[in-house]
């Protein structure tokens, strides 16, 4: 995270702008509501003509007028006169409260309007006063907020008609591997389609990336490092899948070592994804993911996402912790911490969470109903049913790290250790 | 929902369908994976080969070649043979295990490789089979699910380049209010910028419509009528902002009767949004939302939303029902059920809601922060922290309805009523 820039911002229409980080501190530049307006449809009137209004002795006001919202008063009101004020319109001047519709009396006398007023009202009676929503200077939202539809209505109130926002980072993505067709070609003896490719490509778009998708490469040394070295000129991170590992292709330590680039880590201890590297290379990053679809899935949201988001500010850039309740055994125990794909159920009383399909770093099919994964820290013993777990889901708002629960550690040790990094 | 109709489906390439809603059942084409394969770096070898292999009497097989993934071997394994063999290659023929690369020693005697194997293997020792992720035939997905990152891969990996996807509904939103400046001019005395339209699109836009947004109307009835008319020919849902109420200038309820629309409902027993008129004319939609904007918000999520999703087939298309801890107290009785716009916060131990600001139906400020609303049930009690309250929440999956909960409900005879209608 210490090597996190961001790539600069940019002004996009307001009506483009859902979904992106704004860029900059947002205040009120004037008061909501702009002027003091009538909340109901009614006549404004001045309260102290009603003093002695009562069911026996209504008061009689003349009306000079009727203002619907947008439209201001061309009389003042004064002392026993009314105006009709709908909801909505700014209330005239003299005026100091408003008496909803329903409860005064209309009538005309030779082509005049009054109404008759049974009750007394106080002063400020059903009036929005201005600035009672929001006072102009207060501060609204600030650089690295998520623009959502309710930020978008507050930005159109202050005249906001194209918002400054985060500019997405560029994220190639280059799949290697020679047993790799693409996903119009038909099967062959030996290959399967590119998957990868396309789901890291959605994964990377969800957070807020943009994304240059290149056609996969076979694993050879030289032409994958041309390759690479061309798609690191377009992108700000270039992810590529598969060739990480340290079979007789895998060519991808070797390209990082020619390029000059400072590789962060390359083991992890964990399961699936322990062969994923991560390098920073001119101020631009490379993740070496692993080729096999859960793996690689689990590599993108774990690392990928903090740096994507980080570099639009956004506060919590990393995966949502949450603690569920295991809905299943599982029973295998590894003394690697795993992250299995799982599918976490906010029940209404709770949440749940149950492993999703074939726990194997080459399944595609568990990726299919997983929305989050179980965190389970390396040891000797399996889980039972029941047990709580933390959980990591990448839907909605995000956490800060490291997660705030030993659920997600080996113990309290070893998570003060990593805190300490 | 008994209006609810599909508004079509079409095809759309496999990288633009992020987030769209599957119009077609997916069932596995082929088996995953679709051979025999290595899921190590090693040596496919005849099992039968090892079985008195020792520490002391290792046994010694000719490497005949090397395959790489994606490539198929020229030989056949046969007694006393191995072929060395990488991560996804396919198995051999006459290979029955895999020896992982680090099990094994390596040389090279008269230009020819060999290799020392000490111990046993088990026949199907290192295969990852044919059809252990997914059997051809398997069902996947159904339509109505939307696409993540996890299905595009599965898309991909059964060759679908393009993909079957319900057509986004037109939704068309018109603001009505002659108080209502556009979002680029200066304020004047009495006039408010239009906030609703932009919110009500981003809205809709996260819901999964595509957008029509129409530049604001002043209240005239007869230019409004004719404006309807013409939006309506290009939407399939026409939301309108603000007319719905009883004031002199509200003349959608009279459009609506000009139209000869069916009016479902105009009144509803809840704060805010308790003018919304809902009505469908020749198989489209008119949504009557008000004028204020919180009140608006509400009601697009309330009612909008079950709508524009289930025409997609979503089967959760109603807003999340989840239950949380009242973070403050909320002492303001009121007859009618509340929804009070909140921030829910997922606590790492549970949910903690607490309302957003100024809860008056007029408020742009409390939709800044808000991601739920805080339902209260209508009655003659306020409500304290700590209180466990229901809470709809338009992120993330939905909840099918009626929700779950007496929470949500005055009591379980009111809950009983709704859900025979």
């Amino acid at each position: 995270m210490n090597h996190i820039r961001v790539w600069g911002t940019e002004e996009v229409p307001l009506t483009e702008c859902d979904n992106r980080i704004l860029a900059q501190d947002l205040s009120a530049s004037h008061d909501v509501p702009p002027f003091n307006r009538s909340p109901y449809d009614g006549f404004a009137i001045n309260s102290k003509d009603t003093a002695d209004a009562s069911e026996t002795q209504p008061v009689k006001l003349h009306v000079l007028e009727t203002i619907g919202a947008g439209h201001v008063a061309a009389n003042k009101v004064k002392s026993g006169t009314a105006i009709r004020i709908m909801t909505g319109a700014q209330i005239p001047d003299g005026a100091d409260a408003v008496i909803m519709l329903e409860l005064v009396k209309e009538m005309d006398e030779s082509g005049k309007s009054f109404i008759e007023i049974k009750r007394t009202v106080k002063s400020n009676d059903n009036i929005s006063f201005q600035g009672e929503d929001t006072k102009e200077g207060t501060k609204l939202a600030e650089a690295g907020t998520r623009i959502t539809p309710g930020l978008i209505a507050v930005l159109a109130t202050f005249g906001h008609h194209t918002v400054s926002v985060f500019k997405k980072p560029v994220v190639g993505i280059l799949s290697t591997g020679t047993e790799l067709l693409d996903v119009n070609e038909p099967l062959q003896p030996g290959k399967i389609r590119n998957s990868n490719a396309y789901m890291v490509a959605a994964q990377a778009k969800a957070m807020g990336a943009a994304v240059n998708l290149y056609q996969h490469r076979e694993d050879d040394l030289d032409s994958l490092y041309e390759n690479i070295t061309e798609c690191l000129k377009e992108s700000d991170i270039l992810i590529t899948t598969g060739g990480v590992s340290v079979g007789d292709y895998d060519y991808l330590p070797a390209i990082y070592e020619k390029l000059g680039a400072e590789v962060l880590f390359n083991k992890i201890a964990m399961r699936p994804g322990s062969v994923t590297t991560v390098a920073v290379h001119k101020g631009k990053w490379l993740f070496g993911l692993s080729g096999n679809p859960s793996a690689c899935f689990v590599g993108c949201e774990l690392f990928v996402r903090p740096v994507v988001l980080s570099s639009m500010k956004v506060k919590k850039p990393h995966c949502k912790a949450v603690k569920a309740v295991l809905g299943a055994d599982f029973p295998k125990p590894n003394p690697f911490t795993r992250f299995v794909r799982a599918v976490l159920t906010e029940e209404f009383d709770g949440n749940v969470v149950t492993p999703a399909g074939l726990d194997k770093s080459g399944s595609v099919s568990s990726l299919l109903a997983a929305n989050s994964l179980i965190v389970l820290p390396g040891g000797t013993r399996g889980w039972e049913k029941g047990s709580e777990v933390g959980v990591l889901s990448w839907n909605g708002e995000g956490s800060e790290w490291p997660w705030d629960s030993p659920l997600f550690f080996k113990s309290s040790a070893t998570k003060t250790a990593v805190k300490q990094q």
